[in-house]
């Protein structure tokens, strides 16, 4: 099968199982020319690309380093001149697919492309795969449901634990991501709140050798992986109101 | 391939596409000998088994027609005496899997099913297999970020229309389930808080001609519909905080 000519997909590859990825997201990584994976400066390799890697063929493949940093001149700069090229081969006829670990519109820097893509090609060229973001695969993994019946569950950064305190009052199910140093504190909290026990801990999930599942946060000292886990706290239930 | 003798596997088959099912759960499906297909009283099929009708085999089918009330001790007797049955295949030898619309943990029936797999069958023997859920699919159809920097995604539902306001308050993405006769009144709150553009309703998603995707939630004058609708509430952005 040949991808449209000219088309451009944003695909979730799953969070780093091959088989993971979506029967769509593997007939399009097999059918585009031009696959673009995504590295941070910080990282040897890209996540994305180590998860379709047994299905490389005759595609050319780009790895785009893109800034950590959080400067937004710079930031902007280098998906724009990302999309400058992409967009060109888009022009010349081929098939562009852009690689995400996840979910491409859950904390994803695929945004980013894509808001400079939409700018340089025709809406109906421009496509999204979703694909399974960690804390499924992590609520998976730990066989806990995340949400029945009246059910909220929340996604969010742990940068501030004033506000993590708050949606523990605002949701059932609390997915936690950037923990890094305020592991203990977070623990802290938890423990305040008679949820530690309702909490897990999740880094590298689906990445082999590299998963850690964990049921009790206190036993996470290293605070590197911190900054990787997912937390995912079962605070509650609401059940059906009578009708 | 066989599945392993004795295994359960409650699968995520996505919100409908025969192709956004992952290559796991289509392999576990190919392999197990049994497949559970829920069924709810008031449908005439199992949507979960739609999806997956052309990998269908030589695999022995059984539709658990399931109660739509919310009679608790009903509830459980119907999930109770299908769990009773499943063990027995279990024990025989015979890989199991139940399938379900979208992520199996992600407000699903399959959670109750599971959790009386857990006291008649050992833990190593129940896996979870993630799936795409429909919030994901809407969003990927309308190429929209859900969360990027740090933004908090909320997933309710729409039970009560202060809760909502609530919740408008406490993060930038809100998804919206079990809408219905609320519907005028959610376009009534979301246009006072000058967010209604920023709503997006999609039905059905990625279930072909069925699908409905609407950038104006006025346009939907079918509260039949509403009921399966999912709303999708772009409210606002938080950039990450200077370091």
């Amino acid at each position: 099968m040949n991808a449209p000519p000219g088309h451009f997909y944003l695909i979730g590859v799953g969070p780093g199982a091959p088989d993971l990825v979506t029967l769509r997201a593997a007939r399009l990584i097999d059918a585009c020319q031009v696959l673009v994976a995504p590295r941070s400066e910080k990282s040897e390799e890209s996540l994305a690309l180590a998860v379709v890697r047994d299905r490389l063929v005759a595609q050319q493949v780009i790895e785009h380093v893109y800034p950590m940093e959080r400067d937004p001149a710079r930031t902007a700069a280098c998906w724009a001149a990302l999309a400058d090229r992409l967009a060109e081969d888009c022009a010349a006829g081929r098939a562009v697919a852009h690689l995400t670990i996840g979910d491409p519109l859950i904390y994803s820097t695929a945004v980013y492309l894509m808001a400079q893509m939409a700018e340089r090609i025709p809406a109906e060229r421009l496509h999204v795969v979703p694909g399974i973001s960690a804390f499924q695969a992590a609520a998976a993994i730990t066989v806990q449901p995340l949400t029945i019946q009246e059910d909220r569950l929340m996604l969010m950064p742990a940068t501030s634990l004033d506000e993590v305190a708050l949606a523990l009052e605002r949701c059932e199910t609390l997915v936690l991501y950037k923990i890094g140093a305020r592991l203990p504190a977070l623990i802290d909290l938890l423990s305040r709140r008679g949820v530690l026990n309702q909490a897990r801990l999740v880094c590298h999930v689906e990445q082999g050798e590299r998963e850690v599942v964990l049921s009790d946060l206190r036993q996470l000292a290293d605070t590197r992986i911190g900054y990787m886990a997912t937390v995912i706290v079962r605070a509650g239930h609401r059940r059906w109101e009578p009708r």
